[in-house]
């Protein structure tokens, strides 16, 4: 037996049964003390488990309380977890006894042969497949936590009612529980989810949409200048720039395999199954409308590799249920590119963009936490996911591999993870939560070339096909601010700060002397502003600090009668009195090397 | 009888009338010479007519000048117009016999008691409402001219027939057909849908669909420069930038009022007559989803003006038959921006709002033939088309007719042209056909606000209603880009030509010497390209100039020894020996100048 085998809470399963049974004892102590509230569906989940409840009041943390002091008191009665299976009629009627018509639904779906399990601990019993603890007992009944109350639709469908979801975690050890809760308070300080609306990076607005956050003035002006620097670090490595539709007629998905591979990601404008109709759809991705750039003329082998580059928007359809701030969205704008290249390109090309994309997760400050993932095709997958032949893939992910290796690059394979066209090396990132997602991704592809007739004349004056490299150099603009938010804990280095130098002055004699400096600064470049509230300075610095704004400065009378400023830094703390040229020089030299501070 | 009433061709009603009789004998030459041909509908139009027809070949040029031959035949005949009206089965009857089920169509929808009219001129009779000529010899037989056959879809509908429509000008003396032609002939050469596919600016393709313009290189690298600055300015003025979705629910429209009154200009995901589920659509403009910036907090009357920039993406589904080049498309890119106001703040803001428009379209280079349109509502309008009472309109329009005023603003008045939500100030232009379209508008708004419950806090501490300013800086960047095209005939001033400057090595020896040359300039962020083909130096000095490329630098021995360039401008000539220093200077004063050249 090998040790990934042993049942222990580093296993896999073994974890992910534990808190299964976690949610059954959480669904137990709800119907024990409220029996009206009626019971969705509890799965473990990544970190933990929730269950779904619908309840006529809302759950607050005096419920979560008592909640987990019932937990406690199930786990210490060390009930014992029975299966057992029941014929579809009476399951449904058991159910239908019980008043539980999310579980009556639930069979009702289940495929007509199916069996129908339950699992029953004491008084209590629920719908389930299993696997399952032998015992209530087997669960550390103190280190169980409900972390967290939020709505959810029944079934993941904003047409079907809102229910409750109680998340929660449970850990075989007190201690460990507690090093968790430490954690995460630390996570919550970091959340972008919580710095980035509390600084006013972003907000979202029930009547628009889950998924589709508003980028106030601060965030969209980091996004701002990030795109433009990544605009022009890939103009210097000669990337064409582009700019394509955000739309397409189905004729065009068709072509590209969208339409057969990706219909369910894509929002549809009009019927996408009546074919005597015009239908568009928004882009889930760039790459079909970037290659009607190469198509817009004859190529030669000379123009290869042609590199081009976009500041593109995307559209996917994804789950409200999904939706994580500026991570999980609906909508993002990303530096999106396709670089169309001979065989013998391949490499140098590849390595290239790997190149690029660390250069600006580095910039960044991201690329230390990143890790690799080669992301191939599921050779056994049934589903018709992935475009091209067995012999493709196998050659498309052979290549990857070998490039890989050359550079040595350490990589994690992850299976069926691919490109319907290809496979990934996809650079991946945590969020604060430990909740993994990829950051930047580059991808091979052997085969959209063909499907739109791209070819180049080869030096022998032959029609040839190219390979073509899909690639970001510093993923959804969106997505990177929120990890840039988590990362510096909401205080962004100067040179992407939205705000860059404020300016208090402590008497109003002082406010104009502030205008004419703040004007300086503005005009070498820099973003700056005054705060010519009606407040005491103590107040001001304060609100500075909150604002987590790199330099301050307070002007007094002794500044003034000097001509000179005596900034502070966030971090360094006070650099001392200097001239406005000093301060300026100082300014600049912290703004182009990019400094982390 | 006043002047305007006199049957001249100066008349526009008496124009219209000429022309219309003309489509009449188009339609008459098409039926002699090709019987086999089904008539759809012929209308006069701005500039001339149309008659589109459903033929069972394609009209070439020989086609054109055989039907152009007979025309003049039929205006010697002087056949008398005659009008007479049949009952509506008679009519549907007479049509039938005639075979022309377009005819047969127009008049079933025709309401049950319309008079149906028709006009016979000797042995042809078209259904038609007229007005017309009396005979056909009122008409100047050679001084007509079929300028262009292209595609029109039956009733503008995708989903029906593509008919061939057949354009044409006509006019009272051959002088004038003459001079017309000659106008054409240097418009055509101006054509940015010519000129822009030409220089690869852009292109269209069938399956991505009408008005989704791509923008090729050489587009993109004008729009983002043109985005960049516009973005810079007014962030000076005091602009704070924003980046909201492109799409939302169904709910944000109907507080905005779109839903009631936009609903057929958006495009919809969904189903928006199924209030059951969730129904998005794509932003027809930007103005409800940047209110939600406003919206994020409370706001005092010291907070105000807030200035509310965005580079804004926006959607319109407008007849395929609209579409045209960059001018008239489905998607399009526009520095939207909203100012919140207290009333007290209307006039100055206004005024900034045109100053500001005024220094962007004087710098491109197009003010000097822009013309400002009053855009009011039509208090006669029986549709609903207009949000709030006549009070509201007429202090609306009173504030801004004011403003106007005090601002020596010289406005033709554009009834019925106004938002559904207020007034505008549209600043107008032709493009080199001559037809106008909307470049620049600036709006004020006094109902909106209430619709999103956006107060501030004023000096007395009461909740009060604030005054909006809808407004663009350049306008759309497609259409301006289009619009520059055709003004600099597809040569760009340096400072926003794609590409600046073109090194040609006369000889294999001098391509390290320009490409040493060539890294210089770029790392000073001009944008430079050398050919390196293997051409001899007189083509590479052709492409160069019919690729309008500003500055051109043939580098051969003598500037190599000398440690020299000889820069050439495409206006300016030669501009002799220089050393790369000074050709710096030169081109940084001629970029930072935003000369026009």
């Amino acid at each position: 037996m090998s040790e990934e085998n042993i049942y222990t809470f580093e296993n896999k399963d073994y974890r992910s049964t534990y808190w299964h049974t976690c949610s059954h004892v959480l669904a137990q102590a709800v119907k024990r003390l409220y029996p009206e509230v009626k019971l969705a569906i509890g799965p473990s989940i990544e970190g933990g488990f929730y269950y779904d409840f619908d309840a006529p009041f809302n759950f607050t943390q005096e419920h979560l309380d008592a909640l987990e002091a019932e937990m406690r008191k199930i786990c210490k009665e060390k009930l014992k977890l029975e299966r057992f299976e029941l014929p579809r009629a009476e399951a449904i009627a058991f159910m239908q006894e019980k008043d539980e018509p999310y579980k009556v639904e639930l069979i009702n779906d289940l495929p007509a042969d199916a069996h129908i399990s339950f699992y029953k601990q004491g008084e209590f019993v629920d719908l389930c497949a299993g696997p399952h603890l032998d015992s209530t007992g087997r669960i550390k009944g103190n280190a169980i936590k409900l972390t967290q109350c939020c709505g959810a639709y029944w079934r993941g469908d904003s047409n079907r009612k809102m229910l409750q979801r109680i998340y929660a975690v449970a850990f075989p050890k007190k201690e460990e529980l507690d090093e968790y809760l430490k954690q995460r308070e630390e996570a919550l300080k970091r959340d972008h989810n919580k710095v980035g609306r509390d600084l006013e990076y972003f907000t979202t607005v029930d009547y628009i949409g889950q998924g589709l956050p508003i980028l106030l003035p601060k965030g969209a002006r980091v996004i701002q200048l990030l795109q433009r620097w990544v605009e022009d670090v890939e103009q210097k490595r000669g990337y064409l720039l582009t700019k394509t539709p955000l739309m397409a007629k189905r004729e065009l998905y068709k072509i590209s395999g969208h339409w057969e591979h990706y219909l369910d990601g894509m929002f549809i404008l009009g019927d996408p199954h009546d074919e005597t109709k015009e239908c568009f759809a928004l882009r889930p991705m760039t790459c079909p409308f970037q290659y009607q750039v190469y198509l817009n003329r004859q190529r030669s082998y000379r123009d290869l590799p042609m590199r081009l580059g976009e500041t593109s928007t995307l559209f996917r359809n994804e789950d409200s249920g999904e939706m994580h701030g500026l991570i999980r969205v609906r909508q993002f704008t990303i530096s999106e590119g396709h670089l169309v290249l001979r065989p013998d390109q391949l490499e140098e090309e590849f390595k290239g963009c790997l190149e690029l994309a660390k250069y600006c997760l580095g910039t960044v400050g991201l690329l230390d936490k990143c890790t690799f993932r080669f992301s191939q095709w599921d050779p056994a997958n049934p589903n018709n996911k992935y475009e091209g032949t067995k012999e493709q893939w196998d050659e498309a992910q052979r290549v990857m591999g070998q490039i890989l290796d050359d550079l040595d690059v350490k990589y994690e394979i992850g299976i069926d993870e691919a490109a319907f066209y290809g496979p990934k090396l996809d650079i991946q990132y945590k969020n604060v939560f430990g909740k993994e997602d990829t950051l930047v991704t580059i991808q091979i592809d052997m085969l959209l070339a063909q499907r739109f007739g791209m070819y180049y004349i080869d030096e022998n004056g032959e029609k040839a096909l190219p390979y073509i490299i899909h690639r970001t150099s510093l993923g959804c603009y969106e997505r990177t601010l929120a990890y840039l938010l988590e990362e510096y804990a909401g205080a962004l280095p100067t040179w992407m700060a939205p705000e860059q130098v404020r300016f208090l002055p402590v008497t109003d004699r002082a406010a104009d002397y502030c205008a004419d400096a703040a004007k300086a600064l503005e005009a070498q470049g820099f973003r700056v502003e005054v705060d010519y509230r009606n407040e005491k300075i103590g107040k001001k610095i304060r609100d500075a600090q909150v604002e987590k704004v790199p330099y301050m400065v307070v002007v007094g009378d002794r500044d003034m009668e000097n001509g000179t400023v005596s900034p502070r830094h966030r971090v360094d703390g006070d650099l001392g009195a200097m001239s406005l040229d000093d301060f300026t020089a100082l300014l600049r030299e912290v703004v182009d090397s990019k400094a982390k501070k």
